[in-house]
């Protein structure tokens, strides 16, 4: 029997419309290239983002085209992504910081119609240029003061183009599943492949991150999203926070940078804020060497990678601030799971709370997730059985753009079951807590049982002398692979292989010590930041264990 | 262009899987009339709702069956609740509170083939079941211990009836827009008329009202709904509750109490609870008289009609508690709009906030609202211009059981624009809050212009002597319409007419003085306890105003 419930869509656009008829006065504040702190209203933001609206028909733009965008967090980037979106076009947000040829491949693949692009990102396309043919135009996100010298075609100032507009456009309401964005992976394991988002899974995602135990977005907090824009939609901020109508404070290009952020959150008096561990370590220490406070802010969530104890224990211990990990991906919109507590922890002591804020949270409501062994049977969630992590709901991605979309078939990330293969390996505790143990083409296989590479990592880093470290598993005859150890030391450090070994020796079982350990000057990083294990293997491909 | 996502269908059985998986050890506590004090947990929630699930086809229901419910607020109607409409059954909810004619259309009317009754309503329908073609067989929900002798045929013991069945059942995936739930309108206006609710509507609703500055459910709060699961899914606190796990807390049939009340919210340490402005007072009161107290208790939610100043305030001076009040209807599942401060608000005195309290709230995302003239063309926001209000949303009923379905068209709530027609008159301010002032069929039209009969009322009863009253249109030669004002002493007054207009004198303007003042010893009330205007109506049909 159909129900008689109204058949509406949900639309990008009805947030923006929410946003625009409840919450007029609601402040965005960002940093850009051409102005140290841009102030606007959620009004005049609707207003603008409608007259990019009429600036995208104008240019002949057609729904379903791919719009590209590289740019920084700031008010134009998302007016763009509603704009966009809204219009029925793709808004496609390419991450500046990846390597040139795969910024290049990713255009090309995406078939991008127009780039609009930061100040900042035009050298780097004037660099690609002549290998972008399917790019009709480049509009500098600036006004007609701050226009750079280019050799670029077809250039138009973003200013200029919007002022032409009127500020009234009808947002058209179509099919919920046409795609609203896309998003390329960030390349770790292999060429970054293509997410695109639907109307209805970025509603689906903001409603559901939005709730009070998961991200509690409200008018009351002011947020500070420096995870960028081009990763995975600032894990869905613009969208949660519009629908809340909470300020929003945009970082533009210093994201990284310690003294702009702090500055940035005291003034704004920013209370919530996300990013990757790194842009926390940076902050942690500015604040440490200076003896600066945020006093304001009171959560920030961390993900993107594995959240260190000691940013969870500086942050609060030194400013009484609430550590939030999530895990997700660029495949999941990325909310898979997020830190909670759960009714009856109210009397854990502060060391067992951490123990599980390092964990990687539980599963958000729309998301179902099960890990299996290697003939994709379910698991004991007893926080010991681990396997390849699954994960399915409204917001998870069924395939990649020009991939195979059927379910089990090559370059199909969806089994026959229905369910998402997430490339990570976890344990889930009986309290739901999801703990990823390394990423499957990361784990090490010996003698027929699986190691940790981050285990062994985690448990390198903790010596004082080692500034970064690396596991990886490398053929061994009797065991097929044995774990391999490269360490960064620090600076004037001559720990010997010998003492590394020593210092581990009560810190893992017996299966997960190295065979050996290999000093290096440094080690690969994706454009992310990631460690990047495929070019370490590739360089220690003729690597032999010692003969004993 | 399509986008890639997951086709996963929001589905009511997901809601039970997350809380089963995520919160097993969240409790259940219910006052029965079996039990004054059952307690569970989630994990043996699911249990026995896939219990019920298999019990449902071993009874033969099929895949859109209507299965009604005659019921309090406890963990068998929760089943219900979930264990029918997870099996792709539609659960009917009826309210036993109805007038006996009533209760018997509405069974007829939605052909239910099987009733689940609570032990009390067992009277009810043994007096209506020979007027009950289409039933198959009555569940009693009861153990076999307090199982009544009755009359009426297929008699069935739901404890009985479970304990026989396994508690793994598989929950079907299907279109989300399959009927989940049935529930009828209260019959103030006129004949019940059956709501369809989808499992879409449902799981978007908890979504849009678990938000933080909506309702905002969360693993913190304990969740006492009051307001009945047979009006309109007990404005969705079942499904929200288990999202986030909540501790719940069922009243039974105990829900006009003020001594149980207090007892439960204070054993149970209560935060949260919903219901009708009359339940307040009634707990208020109890409260006042013997001096006791609900410190647990932080927010109470009221709706279902226009709270009155003085709730807001008791529950504020005395007691420390918020109330948030929302509006919504049957057929907006219910959630229309709710009160919530907005940014910019902190420095409002306590009486401008509490005058914002007194409105009907904001929209909250999901529900888009305009009001319009007679012409149908939109209103300003101005907290002035009052017309009909309408609404769409994806939780906004799109006609109504049985009834013609084609927007414009007689019998369909639903205008040629895609808008449903309220039946309420509202202003809506600047900020978005709204104002119910009337219902469309008793709002006064006095030359060409609309007189609210609320405001009437409300003015009225600021008399300390005034009981109750109600405000009506009338006939006038001249004015086509002119107010009447019906009026209910207390006890002893001998308040006259002239003392009456002579008190409203500087309270109303003049276009809503009323003509006349007449006393009756009571007025007619619905089922739900709202004023009957239409019975009222009917009793006055003869009046004339007296010539001057
Ligand atoms: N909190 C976390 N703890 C540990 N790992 C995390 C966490 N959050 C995310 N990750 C890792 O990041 C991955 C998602 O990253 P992203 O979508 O940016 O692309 P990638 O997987 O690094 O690149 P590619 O898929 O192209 O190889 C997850 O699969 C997981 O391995
Ligand atoms: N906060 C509120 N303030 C004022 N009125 C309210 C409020 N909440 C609900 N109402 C009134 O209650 C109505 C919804 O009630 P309900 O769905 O129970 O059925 P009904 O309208 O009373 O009955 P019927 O539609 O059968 O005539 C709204 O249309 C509105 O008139
Ligand atoms: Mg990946
Ligand atoms: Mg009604």
């Amino acid at each position: 029997m159909q129900a008689l419930m109204m058949n509406t869509q949900l639309m990008i656009s009805s947030i923006l419309r929410h946003a625009d008829k409840n919450f007029p006065d609601s402040e965005i504040v960002s940093v850009t290239a051409d102005n140290p702190r841009h102030r606007h209203t959620y009004k005049d933001f609707a207003n603008r983002s409608r007259q990019l609206a009429n600036a995208l028909v104008e240019l002949g733009a057609k729904f379903g085209d791919r719009i590209g965008t590289l740019a920084w967090n700031d008010y134009r980037h998302l007016e763009l992504y509603y704009g966009v979106s809204g219009s029925g076009m793709v808004c496609h947000t390419i991450n500046p910081k990846l390597f040139p040829e795969q910024v290049n491949y990713i255009i090309n693949h995406a078939e991008d119609r127009f780039l609009f692009v930061d100040l900042l990102v035009v050298p780097l396309l004037e660099a690609l240029k002549d290998h972008l043919p399917k790019v009709e135009g480049y509009i500098i996100l600036t006004d007609e003061a701050h226009m750079p010298k280019t050799t670029l075609p077809n250039v138009m100032c973003y200013e200029t183009l919007l002022s032409k507009q009127s500020t009234s456009f009808e947002w058209p309401e179509f099919d919920e599943n046409t795609a609203s964005a896309m998003c390329y992976t960030s390349g770790t394991t292999g060429n970054p492949k293509g997410v695109v988002y639907s109307h209805r899974s970025t509603v689906l995602h903001a409603l559901g991150g939005s709730m009070p135990d998961v991200v509690a977005a409200s008018y009351k907090e002011t947020t500070l999203p420096i995870v960028p824009m081009f990763h995975v939609n600032a894990w869905g901020a613009p969208y949660a926070a519009l629908m809340a109508g909470s300020k929003m404070v945009m970082p533009g290009p210093k994201m990284a940078d310690g003294e702009s952020l702090q500055n940035l959150i005291e003034t704004e008096k920013v209370t919530f804020s996300s990013g990757v561990p790194t842009i926390w370590l940076g902050l942690l220490d500015y604040l440490e060497k200076t003896g600066k406070t945020i006093p304001s802010m009171t959560r920030v969530s961390v993900g993107g990678a594995a959240c260190p104890r000691t940013i969870i224990e500086r942050f609060k211990h030194l400013h009484n601030i609430e550590v939030v990990q999530g895990w997700g991906m660029t495949e999941t919109s990325p909310l898979g799971t997020i830190f909670c507590k759960k009714a009856g922890m109210d009397d854990l002591t502060e060391e067992e709370l951490i123990d599980l804020q390092c964990l990687q949270g539980r599963g958000v409501f729309g998301i179902e997730m099960r890990i299996v062994d290697e003939n994709n049977q379910e698991l004991p969630w007893d926080g010991v059985a681990f396997g390849a992590l699954k994960v399915r709901g409204p917001w998870v991605a069924s395939g990649y753009y020009g991939l195979s979309q059927v379910p089990g078939s090559e370059g199909c990330p969806v089994d026959e079951l229905g369910w998402f293969d997430t490339g990570d390996v976890a344990t889930i505790n009986p309290q739901g807590y999801l703990q990823i143990t390394d990423r499957t083409k990361d784990v090490i296989k010996t003698g027929g049982e699986w190691v940790s590479s981050i285990e062994i990592e985690n448990a390198a880093v903790s010596h004082p002398e080692v500034a970064e470290a690396a596991a990886i598993g490398r053929y061994h005859p009797k065991w097929t692979e044995r774990p391999l150890l490269v360490v960064v030391l620090q600076a004037d450090s001559s720990v010997s292989t010998e003492e590394i070994i020593e210092f581990l020796q009560n810190k893992l079982h017996k299966i997960s010590m190295p065979d050996d350990v290999v000093f290096v000057e440094e080690l690969p990083h994706t454009a992310t930041g990631k460690l990047n294990k495929l070019a370490l293997r590739k360089t220690l491909e003729d690597y032999q264990f010692p003969t004993k």
